[in-house]
C-alpha cells in the first residue's frame, strides 16, 4: 500500500502505512464517528469545538504510532515488537463505542460505551471485526482485551489507558486547539522523547519531569475551565431532562415516538441490539428533538426548543452547608409554574488530577514513574511541587440548575423571584 | 448590557457590546447555523474542517467590527458613523440563508441562499426580523439592501462583499485553521491597519501592498488545494446523484419518502415556504440518507451508503481534446453494470482569483485600489507582479467522476476495465 | 506625528503614536540596549534566545499602553488619565540602566542597574533627560520616582513593578518565544481584559482567575527550566571568575589592561561616571575577553578562552547535608592542578513564585486581588489550589561548579578523580 | 555518545547523535558564529531579528538530517548512504566563513566568505579541520568540494545549494520567525515528505507542487519585504561609507587606527591571514565604531555615530529615466555642506526568484523538477501559474540614499532643500 496521509490541524500530518489501519478507518463503524462530536454539549459554550470523535481517534493512533516507533528504535529489548500493531489498533479503536451525547445517554438508558467498543470489535457482524480477523482469528479478542485491561502486556495497556496515555495526550491538545483555550497546550514532542518501556510498564527519563508536570497542569486547567464549564453542563442538564421526559411519556404515546424518533424505540423499550446503537448519532438525535419542538406535550416541546435553540438554565454552586436550601429553591421554581422535575437539576463534576498508586483503593491508579541517572525510579509527585499540590485531591463543583426566568423579576412572580435571588451570592447558593 | 465574550480559536476573543448583535445571535435562525458545516463535503477530505457556519458568521462580524472601530477612530470624516451598526449587522447575518449542502441543494431544488438570507431578514415571522425591527421599522429592509447590493453607501457594501471583504478574510483564516492547510494564513492585522474609507468605496494605504498581495495568493492557494480538492468534489457528486435519484423516484413512491424524509417533501413538490427551508440542516439530511441505506431501490440505497460511509468516486481531468472520450467512458461504466446517470458525473470548478474593474462585463468587479503618498489611487495589479499573474484568468479544472471499481481489474470485467484504464495518464483523460 | 509601527514577533505590531515615546526610542541611551542581550549567558544554553533588552523594553511599553487604553476606555473614573503618559514612559525606560552581563557585573563592581536607570533619566547630560524635559521640567523626576517606588499613585507603580506587571508579562512571553520553551506562554489578551484600577492599586475581575493562575505557573516553570538552567549558570560562573581574575591582576598590570580593556579601567579603579557605564555593552566586553585569550597570565587566558568558546564547568546540587563535602571537593580540584578560587564556584538560584502581603517582612509583596461579583476583593491563593502550592515557598537550587576535566579519568590523576566522582549521585553532591 | 538535544524555536528540537557533528559545533570556529548576526543590519529595521549565524547553521544541519533520514528510509537504492555524513557535515559548515557585516565587508576589503569557508575546513591550523581529519585524511577536502560545487554526487550538492536547498529552507523559516514577518512561512514538513533523490539530482513528487510553489512565493515575499527593506539598506550604506572613510584615512593616521581598531589593520593593509579574519565579529566591529565616535575626523566620527545610534539616511527609487537627476541631487547635498562621497550612495537590490535551466547562461540554475505518476519529470513552472510569473525576471529596486536632513527645511538651506524635495514623488526620484 502507498502511504496515506491525513492533514491534521493538531499533528500536521498523520501518516498511515499499515493497510490494516487504513482499512479500519474505512469501515462504516469508524466512519460513524464523524457524526459524533468529541465534546458533546461543549460546542454550545466554546463554539469552535465542533470536532468529531473521528479526528480524535486518528490523533490517538498517531501519538501511539510515534511512541511505538520510538520504542522500536531506541528500546528494542524492552518493548515486544509483536505488540506494535496491536497497540496501534487499540489506540485507533479505543473510543469506537461512543455514541451521541454519550454521558447523558448512558446515564438514562444504561448503556456503556466501553462495553460497546468491545462488542463492535468482537461481534462478527461488524466490518471492523471482519478487517481485524484478517490478521488472525484471535486478533479481535486481543484488541478487546487491551480495551478491558486484561491483556498481559501492561506496557500496551498503559499506552492506551493510564494517567499519561495517548488518549489523554491527544484530547488535551485537540480540545485546546478547537476551543481556543491555550491552557491545554503542552510539549508533546518532549514527552515522546522521554517516554520508555520499563519493566512491565512505562516510565519517563527524569529530565522530562517538567514536560510531564506541564501536561498534568494543562489537564487540570482544561477540566476546570473547559470540561466543567457551567454553561455546557446547562445544556447537558437540559438534554437529560428532555430525554427523561420523553422516556416518561413513551408508554402512553408509543405511536408518536415511533413516528418522530424511530431509532430511539429500542432504548425506550430497553431492548436494543448493537445495530440499534450504531444507528444513533448527533444528527439523528437532533433531528428527533427538532420534531419534538412541535409535540403536544408542553414540557417536551419546551425542553426540545430550549436545547435546540440554546436557551440555557442558570446555575449556582452548592456547598455542604447550602444543600439544605435546595428544597426551598425547588419549591420557588415550582411556585412560579415550572415542574422542578424537568426544570431544575443538580450536577456534580469532580476530577482527581493525579494520584499515586494506592493499593487499598478499588481502582488503584498506576503512578507516573521517573527514571533517574542511577537507574532507580522515583514517583512524579516527589519531584514536582506543582504535581504534589494536585495529588490525591478532587477538584470541581456541585451545581444547582434552574430556569433563567427565575432571575427576571419584572412580572407577576416578583416576590417569589426576589426570595430566590436572596439565596444567591457570588454564584453560590446560600 | 455587560460585554459578552466568545472564545474563538481564530480570532482569540470576540467581544460583543451591542445588545442588538447579541440578541441576533440568540435567535433560532442564527443558532440553526450551528447545525450546518461551513465547508459541506470538505470535511470528508480534511477531517479537521468540521466547523459550522455559526462560527464563520461570528468571525465575519468580528472582522467588520474591527474595521469599523478603525474607521471611526481614524477616519471619522470619511466614514458615516450612522452606518456602523448596519454594517456590523449585515456582516453577522450575510450567510443566514445557507442551508445543508447548499451548493448541491440549490442546484437540484432551485433554491437561492442569498434570496433566503434576505427573506429571513425581512419576513415578519422570524425572530431575526423581530429583533431587527426594534432598531427601526425600516432596519430589516436596510440590512437586506446591503446583502442585495442596493444600499447607497458602497463603503458598507464593499466591507461585506468585494474582492477583499470581511467574509473572505474570515473564511480563509478559519478554513486554513480547521483544515490545517497553512497556505491560507495571511496578515489580517496588517490589512486592518491599512484599510480606509475613500470616496464612495474602500482603499488601502500603499504600504500595505504586500499584505494584500499575500491575502490574494493565500486565497488562490486555498481554492486550488482545499476548496477544489477532487475528493471533496467526489462526495459532492455522490450527493448530487443521490438527491437526483430520490427526486426521480419520488412521484412513484411518495409514501416512502414522506416516511423517511418528511422535511424534503416540499422540495420534491417544488412548493416550499421559508419554514420548510429552515427545518433542514446537515443532521436532518444525513438522518434521511441513513434511512435510505435500507431502501428497496438498489441505486438509492447504494448511493446513500456510499455517501454516508465515504466510498468515493474516482476522477480524471477532462481537457478540451479529451471531451470526445467521455461518451466511451460512460459506455464502459455502463458495460460493467453501473447506470452512468447515477454513477458518473462531470464536475467543473473554476475561480477567477482577482480582476480589475471591467465595465463591459455583466457583473464587473470592484478593483482593489491603493492610496499613494501624493493622494492618488493606483490599482493593485499595477504594483504587484504576483497579483498581475492572477488577474483576469480563471484557474481550476473540469473532471469526470466514476466508480473506483473501474480500476480494480481482478474480476469478470477485466477487459472493459483495461480499456478504461488505457484512457488515463497522470490523472488526465486522454 | 504619523503612527510609527514596529513589527514585533511577540506582539505582532507595536504602534507608537506619542512623539515623546518615539523620540525616547531614538536616543543613544535607548539604542544602546540593542547591544545588550536580554538573557545574558542564557543564549549559550538556549541558542535561540539572542534577543536584546531593546526588544523587551519596547514590549513592556506595548503591554503598558494596552492596559492604559483599557483603563481609559472602561474605568475613566478609577484611573487618572494625567498619569497615562507617565506610566507608558516608565514602562519604556524601566530597564534603561541594565548593562552587559548585569548580574555578574553588579556583583563584582558594585554597580546597581536600578540606580543607573534613575541616573540616566535625571542626569542632564543624557539625551533621554533632554527629551523628557520637553514634557515638563519635573517630568524626569516623576519618571524616576515611579522606578524607585516613591510615586504617590500606586496604580502606576504596580503596572511597572509588582507580582503581575507589564515587565514580567513581556519577558515571560518574549523569553518563551526566543528560547522555544513553550511553558512560558500564557493568555495575555485575557489578562488585559480583566485587569482594572481599584482603590490605590490594581485588581482583576474574578472570572480571569485561571488566566492569572496560568501566568504564575508559567513564570514558575520558566524559572525552573530556563532562568535557573545549570548550563547558563556555568557560563555566569566562568564570567565571574574571569572578571575576578582580571580585577586581581589589574594593579600589577595596569598598562596591559589599559590597552586591552580601556573601558573597564574606571571600574577596576572603582571610580566611574555614568558615561563610563554607558560605554560598556556585550560586544565591548567580549572584544576584551577575546584579547585576554592571548594574555600572559595562564588563568586569565584560559578562563577567557573557556568563556568565549563555551567550555562549560560542570555542577552538582549541594544539600544542607553535603555542604561539609565542599572543602574536600575543592581540595581534589586543587590536587589535579586547578586553582579552586578560579576553577570552582558555588551558585545559588532561588525564587519565590508568589506571596501574599506580609507586613512583617522587609519588602512585603503586594498580593494579587480578585474582584468578586458583589464588589468584595479576595486574595488569589484563596481561589487557586495551584497558586496556593506556590505561595510563600522558594524554589531553586544551590550548586557547586567545577571543571569538566574532573570527570575524565583517563590520565595521571585517575585516583583523585575517582574519589571526586564517588561524591556524585544523580547530580547531587553526597 | 548520548543524544544531544538543542531546543530550537523554529524546529522545536534539534537532535544530534553523531559525535562528529557535536564536536564540530564545539570548535572555536563554529562557536564564533554566535557573535555574528544572521541578518546583519536588518535587526535595525526588524528589531526581533537578532539571531546569529550559529542558530541558522544548526537549522540547516537539522533540515539536511531530516532529508537524509527520509532518503535512507524510503529510497535506499537511489541515495548513496556513504554520502550521508558528508552531506550533513557540509550542511552544518556551509556558512562557516561568514564574517561581521559580510556583504559590506567583502565589497570593501575584497574578501570572499565562500573561499574562507573552504579555508577553515581545509587549513590544518583550525579546530574544525582537526575534527574532520578524524573521519579520514581526505574528508576535509571532500567537505570543501561540496561547498565549491566540485563534488561528483550532485544530489549532495543540490541539498546544500540549489533553488530549493536546506540552507534556504532554514533561513526563510528562521528569518520569518525572528522578524515576525509571517509571509516567510511555508510547509516544510510537506516538502520533506515529497523530496527524493532522482538520477543525478533531486526531484519532488508532483503532489507536493503546491508546497513548493508556496515556498517560492514565500521566498519572493521575504526578499521584497524584509531582505530588501530600504531602512536596513540605509544602515548598510552608512556602514559602507564609514569603512570607506576609515580606509581612506588609514595611511595618514596609522597609529590612531592601530589603537582604536587593531584587528582591522591587516585588512587596511590588504595583507591578512585566516586568523585575522576569524578575530572579527559584530561585537569587535561595533566596539571600534564606538571608539571612532570620538575621532578627530568629523566625517568618521559623525558616520560612526549615525551607525551606532541608528540615524538613518533616507532614500528614493531611481528609474532608468531619473538617473540623469543624480548629479543634481548630489550637487544639492554638497551645497548644504555634506560631502556626497560619504553622505550619499546608490544601492541596488535585485533578486531572480526562480529560473529554469538555461545552458547559455554563465551560471545556469538547476531547475526544480516534479515527478509524475508515470515516472516522467516536468519542470515546476509548467505546473504553477504563480511560479511562471516569477520565472526568469528579476525583482527589486535601485535607490539613492541621502541625509534625512535634506528634508527638514526650517533652516538656512531652505531653498536648496525645496529644490531637492521637488525631485521626489511617491518615493521616486523624478
Amino acid at each position: 500500500m502507498n502511504e496515506k496521509i491525513f492533514r491534521d490541524p493538531v499533528h500536521n500530518y498523520i501518516s498511515i502505512t499499515e493497510p490494516l489501519i487504513y482499512d479500519l478507518i474505512n469501515t462504516k463503524e469508524f466512519q460513524r464517528l464523524r457524526r459524533i462530536k468529541q465534546l458533546a454539549t461543549t460546542s454550545y459554550t466554546f463554539h469552535g469545538a465542533e470536532h468529531s470523535r473521528f479526528s480524535h481517534c486518528l490523533g490517538v493512533y498517531h501519538i501511539a504510532s510515534r511512541v511505538i516507533d520510538h520504542f522500536e528504535k531506541h528500546y528494542p529489548q524492552d518493548w515486544n515488537q509483536e505488540d506494535s500493531l496491536l497497540a496501534m489498533t487499540a489506540a485507533l479503536l479505543h473510543d469506537l463505542g461512543h455514541g451521541a451525547y454519550s454521558h447523558t445517554f448512558e446515564h438514562l438508558f444504561d448503556t456503556d460505551h466501553e462495553a460497546i467498543t468491545q462488542d463492535i470489535i468482537t461481534n462478527s457482524q461488524t466490518e471492523v471485526n471482519a478487517v481485524l480477523r484478517r490478521v488472525a482469528p484471535d486478533f479481535p479478542d486481543k484488541v478487546a482485551s487491551v480495551i478491558n485491561h486484561t491483556y498481559p502486556n501492561k506496557q500496551v495497556e498503559q499506552l492506551i489507558s493510564s494517567q499519561i496515555d495517548c488518549d489523554r495526550m491527544d484530547y488535551l491538545l485537540r480540545d485546546a486547539y478547537y476551543t481556543g483555550a491555550s491552557y491545554g497546550q503542552f510539549d508533546l514532542t518532549r514527552i515522546l522523547s522521554v517516554i520508555r518501556p520499563h519493566g512491565n510498564g512505562i516510565a519517563f527519563t527524569i529530565n522530562g519531569t517538567h514536560a510531564i508536570e506541564d501536561y498534568l497542569v494543562s489537564r487540570y486547567q482544561m477540566y476546570m475551565q473547559v470540561y466543567f464549564h457551567p454553561a455546557s453542563r446547562a445544556m447537558e442538564v437540559l438534554l437529560q431532562n428532555l430525554l427523561k421526559r420523553a422516556k416518561k411519556l413513551y408508554s402512553a404515546q408509543k405511536d408518536y415516538f415511533k413516528r418522530t424518533a424511530p431509532a430511539l424505540i429500542p432504548f425506550f423499550e430497553n431492548n436494543y441490539e448493537l445495530k440499534d446503537y450504531l444507528s444513533l448519532d448527533d444528527g439523528v438525535m437532533n433531528t428527533y428533538f427538532q420534531m419534538w419542538m412541535q409535540a403536544d406535550d408542553a414540557i417536551l416541546a419546551d425542553l426540545a426548543n430550549r436545547f435546540i435553540n440554546r436557551k440555557l438554565f442558570k446555575s449556582l454552586i452548592i456547598t455542604d452547608e447550602s444543600q439544605t436550601s435546595l428544597a426551598e429553591m425547588k419549591h420557588l421554581v415550582s411556585a412560579i409554574g415550572y415542574n422542578p422535575d424537568y426544570y431544575t437539576a443538580k450536577h456534580k463534576n469532580f476530577d482527581l488530577p493525579y494520584d499515586i498508586y494506592r493499593p487499598e483503593k478499588e481502582n488503584p491508579r498506576t503512578q507516573i514513574e521517573l527514571l533517574q541517572k542511577d537507574g532507580s525510579l522515583i514517583e512524579l509527585s516527589q519531584e514536582s511541587a506543582l504535581v504534589k499540590s494536585l495529588t490525591g485531591t478532587v477538584h470541581g463543583d456541585y451545581r444547582f440548575y434552574f430556569p433563567a426566568e427565575m432571575l427576571e423579576t419584572d412580572d407577576l412572580f416578583q416576590k417569589e423571584k426576589e426570595i430566590f435571588i436572596n439565596y444567591i451570592q457570588n454564584d453560590y447558593l446560600l
